[in-house]
């Protein structure tokens, strides 16, 4: 079976890469950088890890990163590798939420590209900032809205663009979660700790977490303007301020109908990332636990399993994917899809060209989009459900 | 493998059953003649079959009901066999939703126990004239809301309301159908002719024909009171006055938060009924498509596929099951269900006694609540989704 | 959505049907009276029901019979209803293996329509001797191999028929359960005693019980003929002298190749029958848990998801079908599906006619059969394996 | 959610690694690579990529290694790393079948560490004798059976060993796939080429490429010594040597049984790897295509879904699990585990160390039992499938 799409092999040198955040005890640092790694476009060469100085210095040690390229602090990076002949051309940003802003600009102003974890930042304000920064570096920014790297998601994408569904009518989307069920933030789990945490996280919880994620997703698939939305958010666990359970109703400026649930108190629900679009010739559904797998139900018709790489699994799924269908790619294929696009882009951007056809990734205007959408569900939800614009 | 659960044995005479409906080109008629027959428990031996007197003579013919027993209209119907010593005991009326009020207050008026399809009528005022015609009559009622008679359902009643859960925080429920994705009306279906029309199905369109049974499948199961609903409803379809699609956010008493989607425009959906509930302790999920499934996650451990008769399918889903796990039970087992548990009321009620512990079936209460339901969220989706009480 | 297939309307009287077997303790008689109810084409009037009089009449009564028509032995009852202007014209034969050929013959030659269940007896000279019986008597002899009832099962064999896999090479069936993996018959389980005894199952242990309808199953999908087998019988169960696990290793006179395996003891599996064949264009896989889904992969393309009754779902299984796709039918509905099949043979029968097109069930050839598989296993297996032809 | 299992962080430096074979055309080359930089345990520093000189060299550059360090050929290489104080610790042998014995022996001759690509070789003789030259060399040898590298195979092999399953009686496995289903070897697929040439596949086709795996983690899980085997091999494509298709009736010595079944000839598989086992006390099943869920089925007890790095997972699977349950880890994961646990050996070995506590990865004696598996395989199915001992 001939493996189909990219491979590992480099028309260029790989792209020096830092870290902002990362460091011991982090979650989502080492999945930017296994991400990073597998397609082998970047070398991690530098990184301000923690905002603790001495974890900073263990984590770069055990990251093998050279002692003059572990920082203190994001400042200080920015400004040193600026000044490197051989200083990094890309950055990744995985701090907290509320900590993105601030390196961000700092590297977009030092020239340097952005890959930035979700969501963009804590309001729509900063967003905007962002975006402004972004506009005026004319440095590539990304973020991780990692979902749209699958295969199969972008398949669904092309084939609503591609008109296969007719006019979409309704898109089902949900994210369950269940692990803050009990009063996990009280049980030292420092992930839970920052996620319940207004200060550190903004005015959404489970809504900037997964929520944004869900809406980002269909959004991704669909292109379709949301009009207005309605919202109820609840905050179920004990002593919660920020939600942890969502409902929202979706209306498209086409007249078509939405719905979002995103709950991290649902018993059993792992990462149960699911997104459904019916249209008036087909229908389609999609769940992130099991992502080589897509059923395509055209009316009238039985319900067809596309599987990655597989019949009918398109062109714009087979450009992100490494092997023949039936061997599983998973989640840090997915998310590290987004990594190789980036790197096509910042290739390109070398040498002052254009990136190559079918290139794509999450960017600043999808940063912004997300904290509209976050402000606009908190904005209902506080005024009982009224149907706000995002 | 022993069977457990009831068996065909008969411990007195089979109860003598009418028909109101469900003549030539009928749907649903024959389904309640099936569900009838499988344990035995009923004859038919009367009907009133058509409003077409030919048709109710023909129909009448074909199922070997007694010439005499073949009536052109109910109302002739139910004086005739009051007067008849042999008269029926019981009767099922299987009309479109605008002619159930009449038929049902004119058998419970001859002393007949009735057994009715869903939704029980067309509005909540005409749904509390039934009700206080039932009251009035001392006689039984059933309404048809056949998915409470799975098995695994009552499991699940039986697993809320034994705390197995905890407290219920959330309830998803949503009935997704594709059968009028197209202008399935005006192509001679006439099943779907009078479910688009007002006129015959009342103010809810998918709301009264599906929406009616995901809510009632909620209920059943969860014993939540809803404080407050918002709906949405849409008419796709062109030309269509009633809803074919319909996002309703739920508000229960208890704090508890509700979804409840039911569409009949969503391609690859045949009856893609589900009910997901989650608790403090754990959650569960069922689809009626494979109904003999439940899936249970207690919280912090893996997932059980609870299988009907298997371990730990409990009592109340054996009472009403057949034939050992692994071999499945559908849609007329289920439906079967009622009919059996409402001849044991029945039979009890023969010889002014009780009926046998633990039997269950929907009554006028749930016919009314429905039809709160329908107004309700007709209601708030005029009212732009304002949250009404039901 | 409008009902496709059989309905309950009779063209002619319902068949009075007599019973041998099935009485108190019993499992499959229920299930076959159920099966005959379904579609209301028979009336059970009379019954031999159980070998212990006592327990025959109280079965009897129970189930309503006249108690002129409650026999204690079946020469009793073959005599007596041949007799009777009224008497039955078809009968159910249910009781274990090893009591099937007395009562067979005896109502054949009363000139008694049989309905026997599987398998047919426990060897295959008592198999021919009752072949011949059928033969002689003219009279319609069908054999209750319920899997076949299935509609997909019939859309398999449709299928297969008409070309659309190509040329077959592959037949893997298995038909796993559990129940016996401890010592279940130790346990006062009836069912489990008679099976694990050879004087009452025959020379098959799971071999005869369920085997038997994995090989009838794959045989009336593909129709091909099996050339030669090689069987490795087990028995795990301490002290158990007959198999409760098979493998078997098929090869086909068209040079196909197939696999066999049917097991008591494997945890997990309920009723695990599956079925999956593979040809040069094409591949099937259903499994019987599920009944109503077929999954369908033409060469090259994605697969499908056939559902009862559903786009694709074909003309034979239609015919067998009750209800719109997404209701599930279940096991008794294809057991009803056998008994419905007879009854239009049997209702042919009465005016000399022949069955309408398409009726098909299981008849004395596919009893013969089994035992011949039966008895081919058993010798290769105490012949190590060697290969022999069925 | 908190991270569990490995991280990137690394105690010691990266180990210096060179390719046999994997250049232009090799698809499972590639997927070598992915796997070593998955866990950045290993830098690709030379390599011997194609037999063609002019193609090795394109495929080196391609790949970034130094101009001096990518080789014409093996021998050359082997000598040349050796004399290098810089030189390879380690080699990854990605030829096909009949050209892994020469380098592996060359490598480890000259103290290289080896990874090879399975099966081993393509005879027994040849696998004695590389397995001789591992014993001579004290060197380090895996053998990438990659699916022992997925977290829920490891939790299966952890739980029989741990006595959960009670004695194991039944194991059955099956790889099936439908690439060559069609004559692909004909339409310039060079990956069906060498497969369906004995010259370089070896006496088994899909035996080799595809049964060895099967075998192996049936192998891997239960630990259960095959006692004696019969074989029916199969080439259903029109022209073939090698068998397309294959059954494998299975004694072990303890007394359970089991069957294997691989083929490339069924529709509808892509790699459809299933191991189920059972045992007096519960039984497993896992499937490759979704190897994030493993079903456990305790005796008389509800199937539990265990999930990677969920509730149950256990210790051994969670060694090697990078991201938390709900977001899938796949194929690659699973094949980077192998080159990371082959890491920490090797990084052991580098102070005369033992590799930590729970480390394991197939060896040379895993290569030798597969080899033997094949050929008493072939030598069985010769026999007309006579019982054979591996």
């Amino acid at each position: 079976m001939a493996i189909e799409g990219r491979s590992d092999a480099k028309a260029g040198q790989r792209i020096r890469l830092g870290m902002v955040g990362g460091g011991e005890g982090a979650f989502i640092g080492a999945v930017h950088r296994i991400a990073a790694r597998i397609d082998d476009a970047y070398d991690l060469v530098a990184g301000a890890l923690s905002s603790t100085p001495e974890k900073a210095r263990r984590s770069g040690e055990a990251l093998g990163l050279a002692p003059d390229r572990i920082y203190d602090d994001y400042e200080t990076m920015a400004k040193a590798e600026a000044a490197r002949p051989d200083g990094i051309e890309a950055v990744a940003i995985v701090t907290p939420n509320h900590m993105h802003a601030g390196p961000v600009i700092a590297f977009l102003g030092a020239g340097v590209h952005v890959i930035c974890d979700k969501p963009l930042t804590v309001s729509l304000a900063e967003a905007r900032r962002i975006e402004a920064a972004v506009a005026a570096s004319g440095r590539i920014f990304a973020l991780t809205h990692n979902y749209t790297g699958y295969p199969l998601v972008r398949r669904m994408r092309e084939m609503v663009a591609g008109g296969e569904l007719g006019t979409i009518r309704l898109v089902q989307v949900e994210y369950a979660q269940d692990w803050l069920t009990g009063p996990t933030e009280a049980s030292g789990n420092k992930q839970a700790e920052w996620r319940v945490d207004p200060a550190r996280s903004g005015a959404g919880g489970a809504l900037g977490d997964i929520g944004t994620h869900a809406f980002n997703l269909s959004d991704f698939v669909t292109g379709l303007d949301v009009a207005e939305l309605s919202a109820d958010l609840t905050a179920f666990g004990e002593g919660r301020v920020l939600d942890d359970n969502l409902q929202i109703a979706l209306r498209y400026a086409s007249g078509a109908r939405g719905s979002l649930w995103a709950s991290q108190v649902a018993p059993g629900n792992e990462n149960g990332l699911m997104l459904r679009v019916y249209g008036t010739r087909g229908g389609l559904a999609w769940r992130q636990e099991n992502p080589n797998q897509l059923f395509w139900s055209p009316l009238n018709e039985a319900t067809r399993i596309i599987t990655r790489g597989g019949p009918q699994s398109g062109a714009a799924g087979g450009r992100v994917t490494r092997i023949p269908p039936g061997h599983p790619e998973g989640y840090l294929e997915g998310f590290a899809n987004l990594y190789s696009e980036v790197a096509l882009a910042i290739k390109a951007a070398r040498d002052g060209g254009e990136p190559p056809e079918g290139v794509l990734f999450p960017t600043i205007a999808d940063g912004v989009k997300g904290l509209a959408f976050i402000e606009a569900a908190v904005h209902s939800s506080r005024s009982n459900g009224q149907w706000v614009k995002p």
